[in-house]
């Protein structure tokens, strides 16, 4: 089986050996005469220069893999009839769920207040977590699993969602208590979706609502905050410390004020990311299925769009 | 019940509410007659000055309730004929979990690694946890703790003890063991006692065997680690973090290399601080078993010294 790596050249030190090791049986290649490959493994950025792949010459070619979750960028590409799937990473869960406690503990230990100024304060303790209230925007999969994790480390933790979702261990809030779930939110962090409901959800009069030097961490979506009143709550203090992961504009534009500002942190999107541990071995059951002829995993419905 | 704060003032804010909801009872004072006073709650540091505060003048005191857990500092004062008590607080496993999960997610999730320069590098993306080897040095009740919060989080842990003691869900490492222990560290967290075995364990040799980059957590003992061994291999980038919360010698003097050093961050002996809200109820209760004329916990034995 001979594969096509159709995706960035940077990549291919992460994904090259998880995905050899999954599929000893395949031959990875970073190039190669278009018809003379079993199947593409992609993800956008390929080729380089910016162009949109070809894909009528990969005559052969029984599935075109993605590395990434959303296929927005290639499903309207209209050369692209092989069969696509989408990648559904069993890591990804998990990996929000660390980035989100990772992150919120370095709100909770006021890791920033130590300044390495060679003054010796030992009067800055946090409290246990037991004293410190998280609320959790979205109770979901991945909200879901953030507010359990949370909550098994000892966090007064809250989850809102529209419905008001019941999560094992978390204080249930619905649509209407969203006002409570911010007044109590020393720490925020957003795992909305987009939709027209939450677009723009946190402005200046909802991040008002926060106890002021609130720690807010954004790996959802970033449409949810309206990013000038975020910083005016920044600059005043009433948010202490921003950590995002998602902006209204990726990549971050190079003199955006979140870069420079004192109390933001900027990750680049990697939250969400797919790790290749974990991924590769999906790539792997659907080449052999795309192989063997059975039915693929992830297949995208090209009218639906994913 | 007229009980003196015996204790640095800056410490007020923090103590004497948690103290006075615990003990709604007691008249809290900052100063007053010695002799008007039926207990004293003691911290290091009190009087201001730095003089060794003579205890003969509170002839009514059936109580000297320590604020601290070590009472090196006090129990060889010739003039403390009063009952001393230590404090041993409950909250004091929790913190330490605390602190040592969340500088772990600090080294785990490379946060140091996200330079706010306005250059998107999203390629920098930590593994899962589960790929990412802990090894904690103690397994006794704070390192046991740690190791098992370490694990539920989906770390591969492992604890290291002279006697190879076994923690639930973590590879249990007995003491020929250490070089594997370092070894396997990307995150190394120390929690041994200091002992004539433990002191200067962690010299140039044994630093040598970590993995490269390794992050070093120290919230247990100064005498653990050699110093100059330390900063040696965190200049060569063999150590690639270093997150110190005791020393040999504290406060950590100004003008200590660690508090510059780029791979370094000191914080001030806070990691196993106690807590007032957690706190403040043992005091109380030993209070009321001192005017009922109980038995008192957590007795200091003059002899033994603790």
């Amino acid at each position: 089986m001979r594969v096509l790596f159709a995706a960035p050249a940077q990549g291919w030190d992460r994904w090259s050996g998880p995905l050899r090791a999954a599929c000893p049986e395949m031959e990875l290649l970073q190039d190669g005469a278009p018809d003379s490959f079993d199947a593409l493994i992609y993800a956008p950025g390929f080729p380089a220069g910016g162009a949109a792949l070809d894909f009528t010459p990969f005559n052969r070619a029984r599935l075109v893999q993605s590395l990434w979750a959303g296929v927005e960028r290639i499903v309207g590409n209209p050369t692209l009839t092989q069969p696509l799937c989408r990648m559904v990473d069993p890591g990804l869960r998990q990996g929000m769920v660390e980035y989100c406690v990772g992150w919120a503990m370095r709100g909770h230990l006021v890791m920033d207040s130590y300044a390495q100024d060679g003054v010796w304060r030992n009067d800055v303790v946090p409290p246990l977590a037991a004293e410190r209230r998280v609320t959790v925007l979205g109770t979901g999969a991945l909200g879901g699993a953030v507010a359990q994790a949370l909550a098994a480390l000892g966090f007064d933790v809250a989850g809102w969602s529209a419905s008001g979702r019941a999560v094992d261990g978390v204080t249930a809030l619905a649509g209407a208590d969203l006002g409570a779930a911010l007044a109590r939110a020393e720490i925020l962090i957003s795992l909305l979706p987009d939709t027209d409901a939450t677009r723009g959800l946190l402005d200046a009069d909802r991040l008002a609502l926060l106890p002021r030097g609130a720690t807010l961490i954004n790996p959802g979506r970033g449409t949810l905050i309206v990013e000038a009143d975020l910083l005016a709550a920044l600059d005043r203090g009433q948010v202490g410390l921003a950590v995002l992961d998602v902006f209204q504009t990726e990549p971050l534009p190079p003199a955006h004020a979140f870069w420079s500002h004192p109390r933001v942190i900027v990750t680049p999107h990697i939250a969400a990311e797919t790790r290749p541990s974990t991924a590769a071995p999906v790539v792997a059951e659907n080449l052999r299925r795309a192989m063997d002829g059975r039915a693929l995993l992830h297949l995208v419905d090209r009218a639906r769009g994913y």
